[in-house]
């Protein structure tokens, strides 16, 4: 599980060095990764542009379907209620989570929307795979963009936002 | 509240048409609608193609940022957990729902993720705003599609899938 997590955060780094919060995703199909996705929900100016709901596009496409079953998602993050949302409607058999997010995670943290037998589909969960280097990695950027901030190169708003 | 809720019926009716669950929705800021959506997940073969999250990436379009403050949701059908998370995310002020989906809905039935205080956004809730038309469309549907189910002209997982 740790080679996919690695490339989850693979595509995490590629948000980090366009300054979005470094959130990857990868979908595994059969030994293949058939969806990758990284948070542009800044650069893209859309909702709908989280690592998650990208991969899940991408993996549609890949597959022919919007029922990605037999599907395993990784994530370097826990994801938000609509990406779990979205995971759920999707179909995917399981997610593996890097770090929580106690703040908003809705795969333990604030909700389980993933694994609620109320729902028509449930989604098996792994979380800590590469925790350490899942957080480091989110640690790391906001350290870096209240640095930024302090040269008042970016809005202040953006990190209030987060 | 009834003339928006009726664009959003509108919207509805363009889904049942081409054989799609019949759900609509509109997104209004500043007397405007400046988003539209209806339900297209099948024809799209995408999870992204719901009403709700259709509507969403319009009006961001419209408005050039992902925050669609100020701004109100007109839905049909109760949102699931995607589409309640997506609302979240994008910062609406308000959604008025049609009817609710008790087997899935995500603004009061199965949970209220529109309006969680754990969450950083909190989004207003109105129900029942053109209940039953809304209500409605939905039954008229699955009747239409139970006796097109009888003919085999469509593939019965389609039904046993919504």
């Amino acid at each position: 599980m740790e080679k996919w997590m690695e490339e989850a955060i693979k595509e995490g780094k590629k948000a980090a060095k366009i300054m979005e919060v470094p959130i990857g995703a990868i979908i595994v199909h059969e030994g293949q990764i058939i969806g990758r996705g990284y948070n542009q929900r800044n650069s893209k100016k859309s909702t709908l542009a989280h690592a998650e709901l990208i991969a899940i596009e991408e993996a549609s496409k890949v597959i022919g379907d919007w029922r990605l079953e037999g599907c395993t998602m990784y994530v370097t993050v826990e994801p938000c209620p609509m990406c779990a949302g979205a995971i759920v409607q999707a179909r995917l058999d399981k997610v593996v989570i890097g770090t929580m997010n106690l703040k908003a995670g809705c795969a333990g943290s604030i909700y389980n929307l993933l694994d609620d037998s109320r729902f028509n589909h449930q989604v098996s969960v792994v979380t800590g795979v590469c925790q350490e280097a899942c957080a480091t990695m989110m640690s790391e950027f906001f350290k870096t963009l209240r640095e930024v901030k302090k040269t008042d190169k970016i809005d202040g708003r953006f990190i209030e936002e987060l």
